[in-house]
């Protein structure tokens, strides 16, 4: 469930936009009031809020807002702003032109979205940068890490109920025995991660953690770290339970010296519309703090106001 | 442009479900009854033929067609009937379950369909198998084949116009030099030809026929011939030029000993409503000859006349 509140009836957008031409216009910005508004509106009540101002203002809401805000916040509101297919567009092309650590970013677009939102990610990427998400992602990998992330991007998997336990006992195996020769790179999993559907693969993770008694993820990170195993294990976490994956990115953001703000605001700003309170209830059990509070701490100013008012406090 | 006719306007589906009901009642088959109608129907007159059948008589008109005939005509009936989309998830799926020589078909349906036809045909295939096709492809593959068709088969490629020189060139260079080098399993080979545009890949060739003086085909021709170099030629020429490719397909099987039914269906078939005409007209330049003199040659009885029928004559 998301965490996002907003009130039913919604004013009307032109009365929104008004509040924020106002809170842009003048000495110094009123971010209190941006948040006030934007914070509290969904993906169809902002985009409409866009438009109203457009309309009324005859400037782009977006660059404005960019002008009047700075540092977290500012990146923030431009994540917030975007309905999600489009901002996850943004997130890819971000992720790809950055390389490394931002991989995860890929994973996550490829392998939490339903195969019907990934493609619909694909293609407002094509409309937005005239290059397919494929493309870029192969262009600027190589070796086994791009082997991966270009199957992980491209599959159309099927999204069917249907598992064939079969197949799922006999993959298990291919899985462990790549795992066991330390083979990670074996094109089989690839194969597998890469073309199966999400429910296939997580009957096959159970077969996995029954026949051998540990899960795939736990195989898998007794081994040396490298680049082309984190992402393979982001991409499980993310096949087998995107809320626990969540959980785990924001804890490791709040937990890194300084804070990992990117992480931090991708988390709340993606999931804030979706299901952040059931990743809320995961971090709470985890860490016995409420993740309002780990927010809190380790944030300030008008960007922990933001996040707070996302994460529904 | 398409070698199909009918007539416009075509007479009332009912009128000619009740001549298919005709044709097959009773004791023998009026094959030419049957050749009568469906070859001069297009796809969605056939479709509405089939559901007005199926409401008049309360059978399966497919499956009363599939007990009636027999042989090649039996088969290129049911490959006919059958809307564009939904025939090449069928044909695909045979192609996966055949293997080897039939590669050629999944190069076919992954290269020669526009990016949006063939995420159809692949939504088509999971609706009809329950599985997608890149996981069957995969799993029925092995090695740099595997790779290959996987990634072509995959690929959501970028539609638009735009066209990139510099990158043309330089990718111009990276596949030369894997054909000089007989790498042709280069990791380089399969990202450029599974994930850039097709009007990209056409300049890239283009730029490697300047630079190096011979086509792309002609370079890879050049070396040994395996199931790999194979789908990679088909592959290119596919992007290339399809009516070209299928120039060559069906000259490959006219001229083969006893005739390849299979190949000679499936082209007169899928592009009788496309692009046929221009097909013809290569093949005449080519081979001295009229594609439908060179058809009535090679076949006989009704499967010859359903073909020449749709050839157009």
């Amino acid at each position: 469930m998301a965490t996002l509140s907003f009130p039913t009836p919604a004013p009307p957008p032109s009365e929104d936009a008004e509040k924020l031409k106002k809170a842009v216009q003048g000495w110094g910005t009123n971010e209190k009031a941006v948040i006030t508004v934007l914070a509290h509106r969904n993906a169809t009540q902002r985009k409409q809020i866009s438009q109203a101002y457009e309309e009324l203002y005859k400037e782009d809401l977006l660059k404005r807002l960019e002008s009047e805000l700075s540092g977290d916040l500012e990146k923030a509101v431009y994540r917030w702003i975007f309905d999600p297919v489009e901002r996850e567009a943004i997130l890819a092309n971000v992720a790809v032109k950055k390389g490394s650590e931002d991989y995860q970013v890929i994973v996550e677009i490829a392998c939490v979205n339903s195969p019907a939102e990934l493609l619909a990610v694909k293609q407002a990427y094509q409309a937005r940068f005239k290059r397919s998400l494929e493309e870029d992602v192969a262009s600027s990998t190589s070796g086994d890490l791009r082997k991966l992330l270009v199957a992980l991007v491209s599959s159309y998997r099927y999204d069917g109920q249907e598992i064939n336990t079969k197949l799922a006992s006999s993959e298990a195996k291919i899985l462990h025995d790549a795992i066991v020769n330390k083979t990670f790179s074996h094109d089989e999993i690839i194969r597998i991660l890469g073309t199966r559907s999400k429910v296939q693969l997580n009957a096959t993770f159970n077969c996995y953690k029954d026949e051998f008694s540990t899960s795939i993820t736990k195989g898998l990170s007794g081994a040396a770290k490298n680049e082309f195993l984190s992402v393979l294990c982001s991409a499980i976490r993310c096949i087998t339970s995107p809320q626990k994956y969540f959980e785990r990115v924001l804890r490791n953001a709040l937990s890194k010296p300084g804070t990992d703000e990117d992480g931090l605001t991708r988390v709340i700003v993606t999931r804030a519309e979706k299901d952040l309170k059931e990743i809320k209830e995961i971090y709470h059990k985890r860490n016995n703090v409420a993740l309002e509070q780990a927010v809190a701490k380790e944030t300030s100013g008008d960007y922990k106001s933001f996040l707070l008012a996302l994460i529904g406090n």
